[in-house]
């Protein structure tokens, strides 16, 4: 792996712990926190501590070895250890990442929190790989259809490194084409309500050397309306077998610009990330986040005392809008008809 | 006019100056900044202590008594009164109403300030008589295309009291559908960078009892699209003669997920936000504003210390998802080809 991979440690395995990047602190402050039992970790799930649906997947999966440990060092049972791992792998309903982290290296736990470690290990290493892959064939892809010009990629919230294992799934397409040369700007939108954009994204293309300006949300639709931008690609946190998508709110609308604009969405994410057993949209649970995200911001409250807010944290992009899914195994053109469960699986 | 419309006044001429509430600390605090001369009045235009379109054409329109008052008082010739003037009606470039009220009372200003301040006076009880007529008209509308069902109404950055001279533009809809007993719920746009839904929508429907949400702006298309809102009521900073129309930054993001959801989008602003000199969206000048506004959060960097913004504070939504233009003088359907510059002027 490259130089720029290793900056970015949203997860590891310490050989006796979890060692989080803390997100919430970036980019005023790199710190890490080190995770030994189950309610620091589903508390720092929550918070979003580690976020990002492959980065959460791994974090699961080094959850049960955590939950393991505890389980030995506190003389649990079996009921009580299986109920932590429950509530790990429930922490967060979107990503299916998380609970299919969990599930992985579930087989190992009779071997023991260091088999599981190892699997969860594997689990971070493969990641890693097909955020590669899915690098070099989204780059390719979209080389293929904008031709020679620098390009303007808008993306929304974070699907870098720190969204993964390593590299990154959006932004490892973006990391693709800049180290082709291919990157003139990059959009990143700031994402409201927690600025995974504005704080993280920006980040790690400051770090990358990639030339970027952050935006307010609301300014997507008339970036890509006024021919800005060639093409979006954003992460998934579940994308059903008809090719809907759920990502972070904002999505849909980048999504409906792009139509408008005829420009290319391109969602990149890892094969794990589709739910087949999800047959559409209307069937991936959304997750309400708490007001306070909405009514202010850095402990300073902005609205009205008495306020109430709606804080959907993920919004569904119809399968019609979505122009290629990318994944560590090839492309599917959704909005042309290749879905990933009406397709075979590409290989 | 009713006890709402006298709770909140934006603009008051007190005699001997300009009274503005200042909006930049609302809702935390309520506090007015007297304005004598025209350098405060073109930072307060600036720095939006007054903003909305109607608001910043009375604004415009006392500025030339404030600076008639300043001439005499500190003996300027009328080369230099003349150069005040012109700064106060290019404070800001992208509502047509800041240079039509300067340019409304100038034929006055042969006369003193007083009958400047008169004329201005005029136009502000003129505006909040429009904006009544414009709730009025805006709410037929609406009420004759959705029936009987209570309305969940979305409305993005603030066209209300705070915006105008009083009662408001699309919450003066929203104000006359409460008065009618039709609001269920409106879900407020937080309208990033500034925050005038968070803070002043939220605020005016939190003192004229509306039951709401504040919701990040980047929701506004999900909220759409998932059957929530019945309807979308926004402002205008400048309509063009063909029906495209500049208003907040995310209104054009709006105004697609409710062509794709097929709600109407309501466009409410007084006829003198149409400037049928411009012939459409792209001849109309869109303000960029400083990158900290999109940086940082309450005086907080958010952002990477390097890190450059692209500031728009306005976007073009084009003619054809504009479903009505509400004026004082009528209901325009844009979107079935009823332009402000093809029809006649409705009466």
């Amino acid at each position: 792996m490259g130089g720029m991979t290793n900056d970015v440690r949203a997860v590891e395995w310490t050989g006796d712990g979890l060692r989080l990047l803390d997100q919430t602190v970036l980019p005023g402050r790199v710190e890490y926190l080190d995770v030994r039992d189950v309610d620091t970790l589903v508390d720092a799930i929550r918070r979003l501590v580690v976020r990002g649906a492959p980065a959460l997947g791994v974090a699961g999966a080094f959850g049960v070895a955590v939950a393991l440990l505890q389980a030995e060092r506190e003389g649990w049972d079996r009921a009580r250890r299986n109920a932590a791992i429950g509530r790990i792998r429930e922490a967060r309903p979107t990503a299916v990442n998380l609970a299919a982290g969990v599930d992985r290296v579930l087989p190992l736990a009779i071997e023991g929190a260091a088999a599981v470690a190892a699997g969860a290990q594997e689990l971070l290493d493969e990641d890693v790989r097909g955020n590669r892959a899915i690098g070099a064939f989204g780059a390719d892809w979209i080389l293929a259809r904008t031709g020679d010009r620098p390009l303007r990629v808008l993306t929304h919230c974070n699907a870098g490194a720190l969204a993964t294992a390593g590299w990154g799934t959006a932004l490892g397409v973006v990391r693709e084409l800049h180290a082709r040369g291919r990157i003139e700007l990059v959009y990143a939108d700031e994402t409201r309500p927690l600025l995974q954009g504005a704080r993280l994204t920006a980040w790690e293309l400051e770090q990358a050397g990639i030339p970027y300006v952050v935006q307010a949300d609301a300014a997507a639709a008339s970036t890509i309306m006024r021919g800005l931008a060639d093409v979006a690609v954003i992460g998934a946190d579940r994308v059903a077998a008809n090719g809907d998508t759920a990502n972070k709110i904002g999505s849909l609308g980048v999504a409906l610009a792009c139509e408008a604009a005829g420009i290319p969405l391109v969602v990149a994410a890892p094969w794990s990330t589709v739910d087949l057993a999800v047959p559409d949209g209307d069937n991936i649970p959304i997750e309400e986040r708490p007001a306070e995200e909405i009514l202010g911001w850095g402990g300073v409250k902005t609205a009205p005392a008495g306020a109430a807010a709606f804080n959907p944290a993920f919004d569904v992009t119809p399968a019609r809008l979505v122009t290629a899914l990318v994944t560590e195994t090839g492309v599917l053109e959704v909005s042309a008809g290749v879905t990933p469960g009406r397709s075979d699986r590409p290989s």
